[in-house]
């Protein structure tokens, strides 16, 4: 699927936010039912369009004239509402259909697939015909639909939720956390406000994926949030939501992060389920800010609708007590992208010159504690002379207003100082519950986020850090990639895959050798001989000493079979080492067919590393990098990026593993070809793409050695997707 | 200090906390001093003694009569806050001394010791002098004192703090987030209650330590909440928080977790930072249960405050929805020590029968979602059926109580159900802001904690699992710890002590191994020789081959000297290398005095690991234990604890480290001798504890071998705490 054709068709979710009129099939005033309380949200929230009501066995529903079917309806519809029983859903887009002006319908009943019973699964089949036919799109079933705030709708059945409108859009793969969300933004010290919001259900038509991109396109959304289980088609999510987070930002919570959290969430939504630390890799590429827990979603979210982003970093405390500045401290410090600014002198002068005597001023880097003594206006100027400071790029704001200071009028100098320096993000904490409650509602009005507890203001701010140095990196990273690979596109490795699927093998080590020095990766030097005459000659070429390995597709342990002879170092063991690999092959397997000898260079050893891909489930070829051996194996130190992987992308996977010191001269050794392996990483991700008839590669080892000597892959294993299979990798 | 001595001293504190009277030194009918809110909150929360209001240039101060001074109060006064300048302290101590009835002060003052300046050093020393004298116990100064709910005192000038009465008490080394904490708990559905609260300061007289103490024997304290920046006496803080967390659970939000943090903790308190791995590992020790931020210390001790402790580690969740299923699922995930449970059958054919057809029953492994179909009496029988299973030890409830479904009904099914079954914890979240506010207030008024969101439920369960888990461990380490050392206590390592330093110098080879030898610590096996002739005798009791190496105080590296010989075969060899060795100390340093040559087996290879020992400024001797090499250097992959070190303590050290596996048979190694490593672990904390003057050990590396081979200490440093720093290592 091409983003770009969607693109056009955004529109045709336009019925679903912004329709002009909407029906209720199922307006009840009986309040035990959907269909009332769908009703009850649109007249009291105040939905700007008309509102039809259709029950045949009323006259009226809380006022409305109450039809008894679509049909009889003479005014223009064009969103509708079904919250009847599941079998009568098709009747009603038939209605719909004739009718030719509905252009949208939500589907709360629920009974369809997500039974798995066949029956219902047909119906919804049934269903998705209809409209498509009639070209009315489907949200749902099983779903409660959407809220829009800019124009009042709510097609949900979820009571007591206020509309604020705001600049947060939220998608959720569940109705009830989704709810949720809002009760909580809508206790904060303001009701915090969203724009548009969307519960997909079943998806039989409109996905998460198209209200993610109307959310991309929708100017009045500032801050997409979302509740996430898990998707099917992950590779296409990425690139979805990449391209709206490189225009705002996309806070996601992917539940699933321990194992068994991950099962349920697969029980739960029926999407796979999928590594977590995949889904957090492939989240950093794309931009994604992952968040751990509801709390931390609406806390970012906050943040990003209400403040600028920081233009760098450096975020400084200030406090007016000592413990919850720890606590803010203590947060940064846990984002290792984050620093604690130095103060230039003039700030250090300054605020040593406003503050009480008893203020500790960058005692630690970047930190100013006030102290119990500081009164409102010590808080303003402080605040002032801090944001000043051309070293600062934003403010942790933390103060348990003492008894005798109005916590409002501290808030006020806040605002004051905030105002006319709104180009740096500030988040707030202010301690004392009902005592600081009016002060939080002044700040929040004003668009300064405020947090109950010093570490959730930090974190939301390190947030902003961490989506400020995205962006940064995005603009390096248009910078074009380094390319190094051999053979022209749509040649390589075109003969050898096609010549093993045609006979129904994975490669034979020359093909997959071939295969991966068509994308520049470096494999043992080599020559597949049939005679022992060229085995001499090949040995002469490649030079002393070198290795004869079988290859047959009838031994898959060479070892084992005592097909592999190593140090071979004339051509006295040379000729010895052929004959006693054929006989050992004979009477290892007498009717094994043998392609040839393969005659090697012997590597010399070096570090070794592995690099690997596969295609995950969810998004496509993913590729591994590590060292080898304990490494990987106990240690478990390997980072995954989702192909294709950018040369800078590469390097930054190299460097994040754990034991990247061993690579870099750690205790000793030498300085490795990093930038090789990083090269190689970019090719294996390049093969991948092109090649879809590779399902897995390994390369392990491999060997890296030092700065400028390259890296080699001394053992390649590439395993061909079986056509059967084929579908299931993509 | 004996903790036994302290025991009796104890009941010097209930003036303190249940003073039959009160007198305000600076009570004021000016709201902007302290003065005012002291009496205020005095009066307005109903203290149940008398109140005496001294101000000199009052008659009356809020209604009550006012006295010239201490003196002038006709009836007995038993404590006093002080709340006037620092420099009119000691006059009123004085006067105190002089009436003979007053038992405690709270000084509020500020402008002590903490500012740092001598004179005000020396004003402190002052009224620790007066009071001592009159037997009068300080609390302060620069503290805004105690609290206590069972009389009504408040001698702090925090202003909106509800007196609920509770199960908790609570010590903060920062008055403001002490203040906050009690805020935070009187917003929760229904004001969680406390029983005592302190705030210390500068503990010139009570100290943390003894407030702990009093919690401990308390009848009303059954959770104790400590914020804490950090202690200059950890491993008496451990002894007392140890003791009292085998009564009662001690549950502590410990600041200064990352390093930048710890830098700023270390500047408020003034107390040493400290490493925090090894708090964690010290809390862990003694059974504190650490907390990560303000939330969770309030979340856990409510749990604590309202719950029985589970029986064991099983723990259920039962939901009424998927999102916030999965999410309590994902927390549990996290930590190691839950379980979910294996449901009878009998259970899971209950859930069926009750539960609606949509449900989700055991589909993972102690998880049901109930569905949005659940009604109220679906709730309470599934809680019913999930709580009476013999596996469950504890449940987390969680409902997004749909629209349809009073949420106080369900809430009261709940309660029925968990009255009758009141021997299991229960741990909930309902969803919904004020939705369902008034349930959760149902639920909390008979003791079933809510929590707002479901990963808070889920972690405050999680931490009551911990400490059921503690309180099992505690059981079984009664029995006794096996003991392995060969010379009698008393006699071990004092000699080569204290020749060392009588010359002032640090143990040469042998003597460590000496020493070490005597605590049970095997090293190479090795003779001292001062000739040529009695290194061939040595060399032919520990057969060959052998290695030689210089003993010389003048010779710190060895190797760099020429001065070791590894690999020695037989006679002519030695003979060789004992020359060469001489020959190479003499050209490299002329005047070195040489003790001897020492004369050693040559080891076998091993695995290699790392033992080391330190005395922390804060906990005393702590025991690190990790592979060696790159393991310790690259991969961090270390673990702490406080010595001593049981046996159970030194194997779960032993298997707890990543790389464990490479111990125990990973990839065809073999496995090792890891009980002779725990032992070597005991013994070198039992040594730590019984030799003062050794201030650190490395035995880097340790050769482990194959199991019942043993280990050896290949390499030993043992360092001697210098004079002039003796009291700064203790």
């Amino acid at each position: 699927m091409e983003l770009s054709q969607h693109k056009e068709d955004l529109t045709s979710l336009n019925p679903l936010f912004y329709p002009q009129s909407v029906a209720i099939i199922g307006a009840s005033d009986d309040p035990s039912k959907s269909g009332y309380q769908i009703t009850r949200n649109l007249l009291d929230l105040g939905y700007v369009g008309s509102i039809y009501a259709i029950n045949p066995k009323k006259d009226e529903v809380l006022g409305l004239k109450c039809y008894s079917n679509l049909l009889a309806i003479p005014e223009r519809v064009e969103l509708i509402i079904i919250s009847i029983p599941a079998f009568g859903v098709p009747d009603v887009l038939r209605q719909a259909a004739t009718r030719k002006d509905v252009r949208a319908a939500v589907i709360i009943a629920s009974g369809f697939s997500e039974t798995k019973i066949p029956e219902r699964i047909q119906l919804e089949k049934e269903i998705v015909e209809i409209a498509q036919q009639a070209n009315i799109r489907l949200m749902g079933p099983n779903c409660v639909g959407v809220m829009n705030t800019e124009n009042h709708l709510d097609t949900t059945f979820a009571a007591g939720i206020k509309q604020v409108r705001g600049g947060m859009s939220v998608i959720s793969q569940s109705g009830a956390l989704g709810a949720s969300l809002l009760m909580l933004a809508s206790s904060q010290p303001v009701p915090m406000g969203f724009n548009k919001w969307a519960h997909v259900g079943n998806q039989c038509d409109v996905s998460v994926l198209e209200i993610l991109r109307y959310y991309g396109d929708d100017p009045g959304t500032h801050v997409v949030s979302m509740y996430m289980e898990g998707v099917n088609n992950g590779r296409e999510f990425l690139n979805v939501a990449g391209e709206v987070a490189q225009e705002k930002p996309v806070v996601i919570l992917k539940v699933g992060r321990s194992e068994t959290g991950s099962r349920a969430a697969a029980s739960h939504t029926g999407s796979l389920a999928g590594s977590d630390e995949i889904y957090t890799a492939a989240f950093n590429q794309a931009g994604i800010l992952r968040v751990n827990n509801l709390e931390e979603l609406l806390d970012t979210s906050k943040a990003f609708a209400m403040q600028p982003l920081p233009k760098g970093n450096r975020i400084a405390v200030l406090t007016e007590a000592g413990g919850p500045g720890i606590i803010a401290v203590d947060e940064l410090g846990f984002a290792p992208y984050v620093q604690m600014p130095d103060f230039s002198p003039e700030t250090k002068e300054k605020l040593k010159k406003i503050l009480p005597p008893m203020a500790l001023v960058d005692h630690v880097k970047g930190y100013v504690d006030m102290s119990a003594a500081a009164m409102e206006e010590h808080h303003g100027q402080a605040l002032a002379a801090v944001l000043d400071d051309p070293n600062v790029d934003g403010v942790v704001f933390l103060s348990v207003p003492p008894t005798f200071l109005r916590p409002t009028a501290l808030a006020e100098e806040v605002i004051k100082v905030c105002r006319s320096r709104s180009n740096k993000p500030v988040t707030v904490c202010l301690i004392g519950g009902e005592f600081v409650r009016e002060a939080s509602q002044f700040l929040e009005l004003e668009g300064i986020p405020t947090y109950d507890v010093p570490d959730r203001a930090a974190r939301a701010m390190t947030r902003m850090v961490q989506r400020a140095l995205y962006l940064r990196k995005l603009e390096v990273s248009k910078e074009a990639t380094e390319d190094d690979i051999k053979a022209p596109a749509g040649e390589r490795g075109r003969l050898v895959i096609a010549e093993a699927l045609a006979t129904g093998r994975n490669l034979l080590e020359p093909e997959a050798c071939q295969l991966l020095s068509d994308y520049g990766i470096n494999t043992t030097p080599s020559y597949l001989v049939k005679t022992v005459e060229k085995g001499l000659e090949a040995a002469n070429k490649l030079g002393y000493p070198v290795v004869l390995k079988i290859v047959s597709t009838d031994i898959l342990h060479k070892s084992d079979a005592g097909a592999v002879k190593v140090n071979i170092q004339n051509t006295e063991e040379l000729l010895a080492a052929y004959q006693e690999i054929l006989a050992n092959v004979r009477s290892y397997k007498s009717d094994a067919s043998i392609e040839g000898i393969l005659v090697c260079t012997m590597a010399k050893p070096g570090v070794e590393c592995i690099i690997g891909v596969k295609r995950d489930g969810q998004f496509g070829p993913v590729v591994m990098f590590g060292l080898g051996g304990i490494f990987v194996e106990v240690f478990k130190d390997v980072t995954f990026r989702v192909a294709p992987v950018s040369l800078a992308e590469a390097r930054e996977m190299v460097q994040s593993i754990k034991g990247f010191p061993l690579l870099n001269g750690a205790r000793g050794r030498q300085v490795c070809d990093t930038e090789s392996l990083a090269q190689m990483i970019v090719n294996i991700g390049k093969l991948m793409e092109e090649c879809p008839e590779v399902s897995e590669i390994d390369l392990n080892p491999v060997a890296v050695y030092e700065q400028g000597k390259g890296a080699l892959a001394l053992d390649a294993r590439v395993i061909l997707a079986q056509p059967e299979l084929k579908d299931v990798t993509k």
